[in-house]
């Protein structure tokens, strides 16, 4: 889908940080060849090299983008090996992000229409560096594709890319589910990988995190009082273990990849 | 008032940090209803939950924003209960914020003409969630507010709305106020609550900070030499406290709620 | 040069951190006097009042910028005191900084055409404070460039400026060079002051670090196992020692002033 051609929209994601010029220099590219683009960050701060963890908030994110952002992933460990560099046209969007799987569930909710492998020199950096192909390919890429330039003309089109697995939660019997904790957020609130339609509908449920037992579903946070923990279906639409204005992670000493057990009353 | 049409500010201010993507995704959502909005971040650091940091915060920086900037203020604790959403008209800018206070210094200041409880679906997200209503509910109203629609739109107007008790700084004679440290800056410097008119034209005072004396007024941090404690009246119009070339909060010990006495020589 | 007068670009580079308003107030300053800028972060995260290290990262960055682009550079610890405040403008871009040698790599790269001292008032927020300059004097000057307004009207010309030496790597025969660790990055990538070009055609070499030897050049990271270290010229054309997908910093415990040096096999 090809719109927002007045206004483009590229969003970048990153483990990349704000403390460097990194960012910052890619945004300098972009802006050079697509003077006219709005760029957004969705975050920099994905654990240093995780693919998974990137492609997890990618997924999450970008639905809430406009129609023709080009996103601009940028977790790429094998920088400079011979994995390639990937630009990507679905049915809603844009992505431009190195073959390393950290498109996986992205795309299987927005599927691909054109995929292609970026390798024609016209639209990067001259004498591309080794190390920082964010600055020197990805962003030129999607500068040139947030200014209206065919994606063809990026490189080969190819039928393949590099898919993660991705950990699936599991469904019992009587409302029972296994699951993991993906992400702990700024506030301490915990997202697992556990659908919230693998849980809605229940009355009653207890989320088993370690030693503690959260009581669910409710609406809110707020649905306790400030300090107790509460099980909720997050603003992503997974399951979410949480503390009324306070840090779950602290309060139950939960960690990124902690099982998780539902079990109903 | 509404100008600033072709250009529209959404000027965002919350608690939600930038490691998770709940900033980006607001911004994706308010691109997509106004595409021709910039959106500026004022902070994102505000202490999780802390509504009065926020409205100390908002108070200091509205006053540098255009007139017609939109400001989308997210710090929530009682998101999904039944507390209101608003929308606020002054004479030089619009507010999007919860109903818990986080308004009250920036009001005193720029006072409301018009007060809206946010209520109309039409312009929210479909299916909006019960916890991040700064994306289905408060992003959706500023950029609504921004592209140009009449405030009264968003939901039925009100007369009434939450204010927080700020507490003040007490003056006596010679000199002498009382008063409390409200932020501590990335420099170290301690900002106090004591207006900068309280104190300014006495040549010469002292700043009690725990056991440490701290001379003053003095124009700026480098009147005297690296490393020695001084008190100016900060860019804010406070007064505050500050080591030249280094940081008070550690030299001195401070911390944010700590009493401070000014006293004339 | 001036061209970017469409979409004009103000790149802000300070040490004032993301955590208070005083970014997020520049930016506020910016737009309400030249709307139809684009302001982006280079970064904010120098460490306090350090001005090499921003005057590094200054000239790291300034090339990937569009032509025209105006960097707004606040790093300032003698805000108040007499120290004057430039505008430069050179072949390729404009410069706003205080005049403390912070702009001595960048101009070395990009020699200045006219250089002023912003002392015009009418160009400054009124009242302009003592302590926040970057928000009454020079983010106003950024902006009024940014708009297109002549150089020569924000002050008189001057012709010198305040540089500061930059400590230079030393070659000597059979490719040994002596040089110091300049910046550790976000990866734990610790960047040398010894130019890729004072090395490159070597087949092999080594970096002493502390009692490590790094093994180099290597094209990319991804050139060595992961965990191993790895000696490359890295995206700002020096010197780097990285680890494959890990952190040279903790692995080899690096620090930044560190010497180094580099022997041929």
């Amino acid at each position: 889908m090809r719109e927002n051609d007045i206004y483009p929209t590229v969003a970048m994601l990153t483990d990349f940080g704000l403390q460097d010029i990194y960012v910052g220099v890619m945004k300098g590219v972009v802006l050079g060849i697509a003077p006219q683009a709005r760029v957004v960050d969705v975050t920099h701060d994905v654990p240093a090299h995780d693919v998974r963890a990137a492609g997890f908030q990618l997924a999450c994110a970008a639905p809430y983008f406009p129609v023709g952002t080009v996103h601009l992933v940028v977790v790429d460990p094998g920088v400079g090996s011979d994995r390639r560099v990937l630009a990507v046209q679905t049915g809603r969007a844009l992505y431009v992000a190195p073959d390393n799987g950290v498109l996986t569930s992205a795309l299987e909710e927005d599927p691909p229409e054109i995929i292609v492998s970026i390798e024609n020199p016209e639209y990067q950096l001259p004498s591309a560096s080794a190390t920082f192909h964010g600055r020197d390919i990805l962003a030129p890429a999607a500068a040139y594709l947030a200014g209206g330039l065919p994606i063809q003309r990026l490189g080969p089109e190819i039928d393949s890319f590099v898919t993660l697995s991705i950990p699936e939660a599991r469904q019992f019997g009587h409302g029972a589910v296994d699951g993991k904790i993906l992400h702990i957020d700024h506030f301490g609130n915990c997202i697992t990988n556990i659908p919230g339609t693998m849980v809605e509908g229940q009355d009653s449920l207890f989320v088993a995190v370690g030693i503690h037992r959260v009581p669910g579903l409710y609406p809110s946070y707020a649905s306790v009082p400030s300090g107790e923990s509460v099980a909720v279906i997050g603003s992503s639409g997974y399951l979410e273990v949480a503390v009324s204005e306070g840090s779950a992670a602290r309060v139950l000493g939960a960690r990124i990849g902690q099982d998780v057990h539902v079990s109903g009353e």
